[in-house]
């Protein structure tokens, strides 16, 4: 198979009438696509890697669930802004081995996943290469004004998150001690696999002005909140007995999952106290949790359920920690 | 260096002025950026792949050379297009061995073709990785119906190609050759590591509507030729004599180099027989030449000096052929 092929049977599944539905009028096939967004709009642009041996195991992770996971890691970070995602590029290298029956799977899934999320393929580049790499472009749009940013938050702010958190990093525990084929009926290897975007909550924060501050939690929470303290230039205390941990693990082990589990892709935010009561306990059946809230000074730290204040050390993901 | 230390290396060179001036109003540092088209454009969306091994080789291309093309490549996809680049996303992964002086020569070449071609780092994404893998998507604009596309193309349109072809194979060959510092005032060897995206001739091919399809020749004319001429469903005869070949290159090998050479990121392109006047021989010291014609049928074919008619067969190149 060589590379026009290769090409043409990722762009086999575009529908034109999807594609001008979202403002693409040129996909794959020239030397590059043409999008025209709406009127007025501002333009999300973010790209994700997700490549063998880092975010997925060839020989673990059904193809399906490399592709869709692929998009909606980048779609996540328009969930994060409040946007409302449009396109994506593709580029991906592929052994030769991995032209036949997992790229039709691996396409199968890119293709569910942008069907849910509205989000159609315009473009990519594939090249070979004996390692499986992706790397996704998504752009979307969002309303001038109205991007949820992670700088924002002020001292006295609640800190907010969507879901349960450490249901994928406990999926992915799961997915490692399993033999045989994938059960998607498995909550927690569902999450891992296949991710949902949170993008409804985060356009109804951003049409609502309700987050002072925002972001998705992709390499675990102690991490990103961190992140997003800096870029506010607050510090933070989490309250530990306010955390929405799995229920069914042993607590100290559910509370590190809590803290310092990746790819959940849910949503952090930061809530002006004014606003709170605007903030419900649950939004199209997704969790809404307060866990903590935003301080002067720029510490970041966790009360523990017997009232003692500890430093919250970031523990999550980062590949090029030694 | 962690993931946070590398990405801030990388953004530091983005000079807010500067991003405001394309439109970028939030760049790398949050889960996305945000950029506002000028009012009415369509936007042109392009991702291209530059890996270590394909692309260019760890211990022989200089690290600033790496950064510059591989951004010219991708830029070179609008300037095919008649477009202005605006901004670019960079995706990296790196050995931990390379985020010392290698990325810090990278982000030089990086940062110099940015400012070349006013095209401004808005976002990016990191990974740890044994190889260096780029991946760069480039946003443009055009005026709505002006975009050059390869469909298009009528049987009798001439067909015309800047530049002359296959010097950066040549530089290639110098590359290979070579042993100590890289000269940079060669002149083949600088088309091989710094192409230049032939983008003031695409903007005013497309402003006068003078094309009625273009490309650019990055995988060598005898392939592009022919997917120009796939998507514009006509066939070509490319005049052999008329090549704009190497001066200094005895002829059969030049010929070869000018039909089958990659990398040179010119202009191919074809104009309806009543404008051909309006084509220059010249374009701002940039040679145009007339090499041939697009043809009723679907044949690829080339004449000769001796007058004698061949099939043309696409010998470019193909990463996905065995």
């Amino acid at each position: 198979m060589n590379e026009e092929q290769v090409l043409q049977r990722i762009a086999s599944g575009a529908k034109p009438a999807r594609l001008a539905a979202v403002g693409v009028h040129l996909g794959i096939g020239d030397d590059a696509a043409l999008f025209k967004p709406h009127a007025g709009q501002q333009l999300i642009l973010t790209c994700d890697w997700s490549v063998e041996g880092t975010h997925f195991l060839r020989d673990k992770h059904p193809p399906d669930a490399v592709g869709w996971k692929s998009l909606a890691r980048a779609v996540s970070d328009i969930a994060a802004m409040g946007g409302t995602p449009r396109c994506y590029l593709l580029s991906l290298a592929l052994p030769s081995t991995h032209t036949g029956r997992w790229l039709t799977e691996f396409l199968g899934g890119l293709r569910r996943a942008s069907r849910t999320f509205h989000c159609e393929l315009a473009g990519g580049d594939t090249t070979r290469r004996e390692q499986i790499l992706i790397n996704i472009t998504v752009v979307g749009e969002i309303a001038p004004q109205l991007a949820l940013q992670r700088a924002g938050a002020q001292a006295g702010d609640l800190i907010f998150v969507s879901g349960r958190l450490g249901e994928a990093d406990r999926g992915w525990e799961r997915l490692q001690r399993l033999r045989g084929k994938v059960k998607t009926n498995d909550r927690l290897l569902r999450k891992h696999l296949y991710p949902e975007p949170r993008l409804a909550l985060g356009e109804w924060l951003a049409k609502n002005r309700l987050a002072t501050a925002a972001m998705d939690v992709s390499d675990g929470l102690s991490i990103d909140l961190m992140r997003l303290c800096t870029a506010s230039r607050v510090g933070a205390c989490v309250e530990v007995g306010s955390l929405p941990i799995l229920p069914d693990v042993a607590k100290p082990k559910a509370v590190q999952l809590a803290l310092h589990g990746g790819d959940d892709y849910e949503l952090l935010f930061t809530v002006t106290p004014r606003k709170v009561r605007q903030i419900p306990s649950g939004f199209r059946g997704l969790p809404i949790t307060q866990i903590g809230k935003a301080t002067p000074g720029r510490m970041m730290e966790m009360r523990a359920e017997d009232g003692r204040v500890h430093r919250l050390k970031p523990g999550g993901w980062d590949p090029f920690r030694k």
